[in-house]
C-alpha cells in the first residue's frame, strides 16, 4: 500500500472543497490491472472509466487490443514481445499522467519485473501506480472461458499461453487485490474506487456535504 | 491557416484575463515538425518547449530518438517502417492533446500522406495540428551536415536516405514555413510563437497589461 500516506480522513475537506477539487484534477495516476486472460480486466475497465470522468477527471484506457493495433502492431507473444508491449504501454500511460491523465490499463502484464519497471518510471515521475490484481484463478477463468481461448490452449491452437505453458507471475504487493472469480461486478469496482478515495486520488461523492 | 478562424485582436482580453487563461490551457495542439535531416527539427524544438512552459502550458516533446527508443524499437527505414513509426507518434501525441498537452514532434515524416493521416487524427478528436515545415533545402542541409549524414549517405553508407534515394513530399498547405536555411533561430522561433499566439493557443506576454 505505497500510496497509504495520501490517506485522508476527510476532515477539514469542506474548508476547502474547490480547492482539493483542483489539486486532486492535477495528480496523475495509473490504475494497472493485471490477471489472466478472462479474469476480468477489461470489464472493470469499462465500468471504472465512467466512475473517473463523472468525478471530473481526464481519462484515458490503453488496453491491449488498442495497443496492439497503434503502437505494437507485428508484436507476438514471446517473453520479449510481450515485454516491449507492456513496456510501450508504461511509456505513454507515464506521458499521460505526468499530464494529469487518470489512465486505466488492461493487460495480461504476466511478467512481475515488467510490472515492477512501469511502476519504477510512473513512480519517478511523480504519479501515483495503482497495481490492482484481478485475481480470478486459472480454474475460475477456464470454467468461464468467454472467449473460447482456454478451450484452443488446451487443444493445443494456441501456445504462451498464460497460466499454461507461460507464467503468470502474482503481484507480491498489489495495492489492490479484485476477487474477481467470485464477486460480483459492483462489489470488485466499489474495491477500487475506494481506494483511489482512500489515496486521495478521487474526489468522494459527497465531500463537503456531510456534517 | 487552417487555425485562423481562431485569430483574435486582443480586444477584450483585459476583460476575463484568467478566465482566457485557463480556456488556453485546455486546448491541446500539435507542433508537428517536419524536414530534411539537419535542418533544424531538434533544434527549434528545444528553443519551443520552455517558451510554451513559460507561458504556463503542460507541455511534451516527441523527437524522433525518444520515441524509436521507446515505441518503435526494431523499425527500419522503409517506407512501410517509417510510416509505422510516424503513425505511432500521431497516436500518442493526439492521446496527450486531447488531454490538454502542448505537444511538439520532430521528425523527418516525410510522407504527405502519413502527415495527413495524423493531421485527421488530431483534428478529429478537437485538437489543434500545426504542420511546421522547416525548409532547409537539401543542398543547405548537406552543407553543414552536422552529423557527418549526408557525407555517409554520398559515400553508399546509408541507403533510404530522405532526398537523396526517398522522397522528401513537401507540406502543401503548412501552418508555418520556416526558412531555416537562411534565418537566424530566434526569427524562426518567433516565427512559430506568432503563429500560436495568432491562432489563440498561446496568451501573449502582455495580455491585459497594455492599455
Amino acid at each position: 500500500m505505497r500510496a497509504s500516506h495520501q490517506l485522508s480522513t476527510g476532515a477539514g475537506e469542506a474548508l476547502n472543497g474547490i480547492g482539493a477539487t483542483e489539486r486532486l484534477a492535477e495528480q496523475g495516476f495509473v490504475v494497472w490491472f493485471t490477471g489472466l486472460s478472462g479474469s476480468g480486466k477489461s470489464t472493470l475497465t469499462e465500468a471504472l472509466a465512467p466512475v473517473l470522468t463523472d468525478r471530473g477527471r481526464r481519462v484515458e484506457v490503453l488496453d491491449g487490443d488498442v495497443v496492439r493495433t497503434n503502437l505494437s502492431k507485428g508484436l507476438g507473444f514471446s517473453r520479449e514481445d510481450r515485454d516491449t508491449n507492456i513496456l510501450r504501454i508504461g511509456f505513454v500511460a507515464n506521458l499521460l499522467a505526468r499530464n494529469g491523465v487518470a489512465v486505466i490499463t488492461a493487460t495480461i502484464s504476466p511478467y512481475r519485473a515488467t510490472r515492477d519497471a512501469n511502476r519504477h518510471l510512473i513512480e519517478g515521475d511523480g504519479s501515483v501506480f495503482i497495481e490492482a490484481h484481478v485475481a480470478a484463478t486459472f480454474e475460475e477463468c477456464e470454467a468461464r472461458d468467454v472467449k473460447g481461448l482456454y478451450a484452443e490452449a488446451r487443444a493445443g491452437k494456441r501456445t504462451m499461453f498464460t497460466g499454461l505453458d507461460d507464467p503468470y507471475e502474482e503481484p507480491l504487493r498489489p495495492e489492490v487485490v479484485i476477487p474477481s472469480g467470485t464477486e460480483l461486478l459492483d462489489a470488485s469496482l466499489d474495491r477500487v474506487v475506494r481506494f483511489l478515495e482512500q489515496a486521495g486520488l478521487l474526489q468522494p461523492i459527497h465531500a463537503g456535504v456531510s456534517p
